[in-house]
């Protein structure tokens, strides 16, 4: 059997402490492990199984001898660090957002579309969190009944916006509490000039303004949608309108789906039945018992919770749903270390001659 | 000029409380003034502009000599006192859920649909909070470009579930901060038989389960919207979905609204020209320079405020929108108030010969 020399690229993260406890429960045969991060952190010393291994600096050379990356710096390091690693042979797997739409570069939910793996050229991209729970409870539906039309509304935790943002967060609540003013140093997002309270309150905004008075975050959830369920992102074929709002809870986003299914008599227990059979996804829908997802549950679950499944009874054939997942673990590290176990499991770990450049 | 006498039922609640206030702010001409409550509450003294006034227990002929009836304690209460109240010869604006779709009684947004006010049989419903806000919002725009659909995703404050509930909410808030078990015995709903933590996590049900798998809030904006906005709640004029989603904000309700004009060629210009010229509501979508509404900015205004107008780009004539009010002044007190402002400028403080009977 293979076994594989594995790197962690931002590995004192938020989500890259995550990718080092997920590849050590996962079914990975890892032959050596480099914890690999900005010079800031390098010394430190993290667990891995049963070893202590001392986190590197990153650097190109780093990557000489290394099967399988997983990456989760910031979208600079990727592009920066990425392409090196694959010219010395390894195959990446990246959770930054920086390569998710090359059409060179596979974009890839296990439970979704796998069979694009194979197609890559040394690096495959994570989609954002956001995106990865909604397919995961979307796509049975998908490939089941059809889909026509997806509106979505988040409810993103603060954890999202990296593990500053989450100290700054919890220490308003304090501020708060204590009936004291709350600093704002960081949120909404630490790459634009004003910066706001989320403890107590809600945030309209992830990430940067871009164009039609749209942030960064929704136009990812609707170019990455139709990157993944259509392999093409011009596609007419889904519709997908999305806004983003950061939410005052720690971990795990929630998500209100309605959508336009192709088969006006399908009903919701069917839609129920496919969620609850499709892999990744864990039916938590029972009204009568007050059974249905929240985020407190779903933290440190690898799962995509699904529940309110219900039917707009003034459209035959749509429906609403409410989807919870963990968003750094299936939002981010699992998804990571997921694809890279489907990438062994498939004998992909070879980086082809026509590998990617950047 | 004609003087009023008013009482207020369900003086001590964290809406009565706000209407006794919200009262002294008005235009309406007080010659006296009642407070009602439980017996638990009787002799409690509370401020009126600079009055002492003693809370008295409310029973039917608490309402001899009174014109006017402000009104926000449980339904049952409503259901019980208003018509003892109306007999005597009040005319009362009531805040619960009791007589909102009973259709011998008008549910009025003063900014929408003031002229169902002379409807009156002696009691006027307010609608409920979240149906408040997103139509203070709409209605302007339904007015110059129509409406055909509406879905619209909430996120609801602590608040709305009572002043117990958002005190379980603040002391759920320390708990999980100091690392200790947060304890829970009301929130979702008092109503209903599980309850779970609100801080730091989000509940997808408000008020009790009902048929289809909505809740009854979520029947309430399906319901109230269509009587409000056509006069007829069966009318398939304009289709409204909705899914309701309690949050870990103490008061001021958001909710993201999508919805589809009849107007293919309306601008998102347009749209947020009509919100900016329409009564009670306040535009604040500036994207550039990162304003938008939040619910901490909110508390204690009168105004709803909307921002994030955008275009679906995909479904011409379709947009997106944030709407935040404080869901215990124009959800709730203030709309009161409002209502019973409009009733005494157009001098329709008079029950008539054919009053509302139980």
């Amino acid at each position: 059997m293979r076994k594989y020399n594995v790197a962690i690229l931002g590995a004192t993260g938020a989500v890259g402490v995550r990718m080092v406890d997920q590849l050590a429960k996962s079914t990975i045969p890892v032959k050596s492990l480099k914890l690999l991060a900005s010079s800031k952190s390098a010394g430190k010393k993290m667990k891995f199984k049963d070893q202590q291994v001392t986190v590197e600096e990153a650097t190109p050379d780093s990557f000489n001898g290394v099967d399988l990356v997983l990456a989760s710096p910031g979208s600079s390091v990727s592009a920066r660090l990425l392409p090196e690693a694959v010219k010395r042979g390894a195959v990446c797997v990246d959770n930054s957002s920086n390569f998710r739409m090359d059409p060179k570069v596979p974009l890839v939910i296990p439970e979704v579309n796998p069979e694009q793996l194979k197609n890559h050229k040394g690096i495959v991209a994570n989609p954002n969190c956001s995106t990865i729970q909604m397919l995961v409870a979307l796509n049975p539906i998908r490939e089941k009944f059809g889909l026509k039309q997806i509106i979505v509304s988040t409810y993103q935790a603060a954890a999202g916006a990296g593990h500053a943002a989450l100290e700054e967060f919890y220490r308003q609540a304090q501020e708060y509490l204590d009936g004291k003013p709350m600093e704002h140093n960081i949120l909404p997002t630490g790459g634009d000039k004003k910066h706001y309270p989320l403890a107590f309150n809600l945030l309209p905004q992830i990430d940067v303004f871009q164009e039609h008075g749209y942030t960064h975050e929704e136009w990812k959830m609707v170019h990455e949608t139709k990157k993944i369920m259509l392999n093409d992102m011009n596609s007419p074929k889904i519709k997908v309108n999305a806004t983003c709002v950061r939410v005052p809870v720690p971990v795990a986003h929630g998500e209100t789906v309605y959508f336009e299914t192709d088969d006006q008599n399908v009903t919701a227990d069917q839609i129920k039945k496919a969620v609850d059979d499709a892999p990744g996804a864990t039916l938590q829908d029972d009204p009568a018992h007050q059974v249905y997802p929240q985020p407190l549950n779903a933290v440190g679950k690898r799962e995509t919770f699904v529940g309110r499944i219900r039917p707009d009874l003034e459209n035959k054939g749509s429906f609403d749903m409410w989807v919870v997942a963990d968003n750094l673990l299936k939002g981010a590290a699992w998804n990571t270390v997921e694809n890279a176990e489907e990438l062994v499991k498939r004998d992909l770990v070879h980086v082809p001659d026509d590998y990617y450049k950047a």
